[in-house]
């Protein structure tokens, strides 16, 4: 159960953002919820598809021992969503660990065409034992389809079989990779309709992967149902994504338009990175649903407990007022791991006496979120009692009901991305015309 | 040889930059190259140091098919740089092609305390065959004491030679880390008393384990000098890092405060990160050099091209216009990968027949750069030929140049971080109260 400390916001007079001032904001909430639910968007009904859940389970089973890598080709909201499942539940060395003889399948992203990566990571497979994954909403990507040409080229050139080296996770319907799946007759999990991209996690872009390593999926969704159940409450003191999402609009709107996501846990760097997808693309709009041009957007960035307080606590203790830290901080770190000393020289580490790295680590963060906040640096801290399955669902949720409150605060579409498309069409005019 | 293009930032009217003014701003310059020579730093002069180099060089030979692993127990300064060493020249999965026999240890950089990341970074080691590295300017760095001791007794506990298997870096008089060293015989190399840990990367703290993993570090101080040759001239068109500093200091008095610095480089994103820090901490400042309330600082982001087109690009063309970008472009990529087009169905992507992985690469970069333009977005283009050695000491010359002019246009302290000593203070406080 997911508990949320705001009282640093308001110990920071100049941030302007009093308690009461945003437990007023929740007079807004019913008629927010309200918004919402028009919308038609499926990323918190998705999590009740069981059928889509038991054929994920039941494909991992089939492939169970049959390969020794999983490659997903994918990019964006295509990536992220797996990557911080990965990274949270997996070792952080799991492809290593794996090469040590542990029985599931290591995993490569490909969320990038740099011919470096590309031949880098080719030289890790063997093709033999390897599963493809193609992910594209739209079935189009440019980036995953060559990947795909590519791979499957390979594929056939050591003449093994397409069928059983590739699974698509597309639209149900349309786009290329889908026709490709009806007429070669390749295993293919779809994205519904109404959700994008970089809503999809809890889709089969990120569970298929999980599954197929061997995680427990059902436990993420039944965590996800949990987190999802106080997201329609029209109850400002239960709803902690509303909670979450009016302290942001408020300090947005006092000049604090960073947003700083900065878990003090080694596992969830890769959630902050798949949130700043989330936040970034769904916030940062030119024009509001009413056509008028506002520019509005806040800008994430990632940061790691203790890491960064060595790199960029500098820069948030002292420098321009335009930040919001969110820590994520984590109760029970798992065993205890002492540390020594050994000699009377440590005199100097005398604090250090009888502490844990486990004490250490918490109490750093304790330390900098109390000298942020007495330096007027608005924070506030997400708390979890551990990184698993039963916390990822509701971390998901909890982020992406903030967001779309959000979109329903600043009154943009959280759903669409307009702004990548001049990008897109100027790279296909330059292929053309080169 | 380093080229920048700043074309696209005059071609952003609404961005408030001309041409005219960003050339009129070098009238400062040679008094800024005065004031900064005035300073004593030594980040500029220490590639000059060719014993220290020969010292690490005899020092890697001697330990030379010794160790599987080599853990650096660094955070901050201490690590980030040798990161970007790393994964620039190293391959990008440096640990798991190590583990299929190639020569070079694996490297492990444990740059926080979070217990997991101890418990699983131990899990992957054979003491016996693992050399750890411990990097603290001061010597006193509380994490990485921490880590010293706690694997200083797994090591006695395996009955192993402490002066064989650690090695320290930290400063040549002064504090913990140097009384150790001096009182039990433990090899170390010194951070030159000038040379905060941010500014480090080409002292011992980056070249040692470089040298270590087999990098020719000679080739990589060639380079640096290279650069360096260019940032003492008051002259305007042979200074790049004058020129990058000076536009990014006219931006920020356009309300371009954030600077969002983005390789179209797999091999480069640790070094974003690196420079990360280094803008960060340097010109976050809270007060100028005469003692007034500024509250400066530019805010760093790092993104990687392609990859976060799909992620933060909606944000950069959509969102508020607070962002410089910096895009870093490498013009020899490697070999050539073709993108194979199989069949007539493939229609829709005929914009792709005859394209690389290469070309679509730097289309792309192409692409994004002009879109963003197009909307008014600032950017600028670093050009590089490669990624190698010989770019990479250029490329730390020409950050740290530019991030060392910055400290002179805000007219704040860009060496030190006092900014970080209240949490660290607090952090003190709650152990010792607990």
């Amino acid at each position: 159960m997911i508990k949320i400390d705001f009282k640093n916001i308001f110990a920071c007079p100049s941030a302007g953002v009093s308690e009461a001032k945003w437990r007023a904001l929740g007079k807004d909430l019913p008629r927010l919820i309200k918004q919402l639910k028009t919308r038609g968007q499926g990323f918190h009904s998705v999590i009740d598809d069981a059928k889509t859940a038991g054929e994920i389970i039941k494909f991992a089973k089939a492939q169970r021992g049959k390969f020794e890598s999983l490659v997903v080709l994918g990019i964006g909201g295509s990536a992220l969503g797996l990557l911080a499942i990965s990274q949270a539940l997996n070792n952080i060395y799991h492809n290593e660990a794996g090469a040590r003889g542990k029985r599931t399948p290591k995993l490569y992203v490909l969320d990038n065409i740099d011919p470096a990566l590309i031949r880098e990571t080719e030289e890790q497979l063997n093709l033999a034992k390897t599963l493809f994954i193609v992910i594209s909403k739209s079935g189009t990507t440019a980036e995953t389809v060559s990947q795909y040409l590519y791979f499957r080229k390979k594929i056939a050139q050591k003449k093994l079989l397409i069928k059983k080296h590739f699974v698509f996770i597309t639209d149900a319907k349309t786009g290329w990779l889908r026709q490709v799946a009806n007429a070669e007759k390749i295993s293919a999990f779809s994205i519904p309709n109404n959700i994008g991209g970089r809503w999809s996690v809890l889709t089969p872009v990120g569970l298929l992967p999980a599954a197929l390593m061997g995680i427990d999926i059902q436990k993420i969704l039944a965590s996800a149902r949990q987190g999802r159940s106080s997201i329609f409450l029209a109850n400002f003191s239960a709803n902690l994504a509303w909670q979450m999402a009016s302290a942001q609009y408020l300090l947005y709107h006092q000049g604090r338009s960073i947003n700083v996501l900065m878990p003090y846990a080694q596992h969830l760097w890769r959630l902050a990175d798949w949130y700043r997808q989330l936040l970034a693309e769904s916030i940062g709009k030119v024009k509001n649903r009413r056509g008028e041009q506002v520019n509005v957007g806040i800008t994430p960035v990632t940061a790691l407990g203790v890491t960064d307080q060595h790199s960029q606590l500098q820069l948030y203790s002292e420098g321009p007022e335009d930040k919001l830290i969110i820590f994520v901080r984590v109760s029970e770190a798992g065993k205890k791991i002492s540390i020594p000393l050994l000699t009377k020289t440590e005199v100097e580490f005398s604090f250090l006496r009888g502490v844990s790295f486990n004490k250490l680590f918490d109490v750093e963060y304790q330390g900098t979120a109390a000298a942020l906040t007495k330096n007027n640096r608005p924070n506030f801290t997400i708390n979890i009692k551990r990184v698993d399955e039963q916390t990822l669902g509701e971390l998901f949720m909890l982020f992406e009901g903030a967001v779309a409150f959000l979109g329903e605060l600043f009154n943009v579409d959280a759903f669409n991305q307009p702004g990548v498309e001049l990008s897109k069409k100027m790279t296909r005019d330059l292929l053309k015309n080169s």
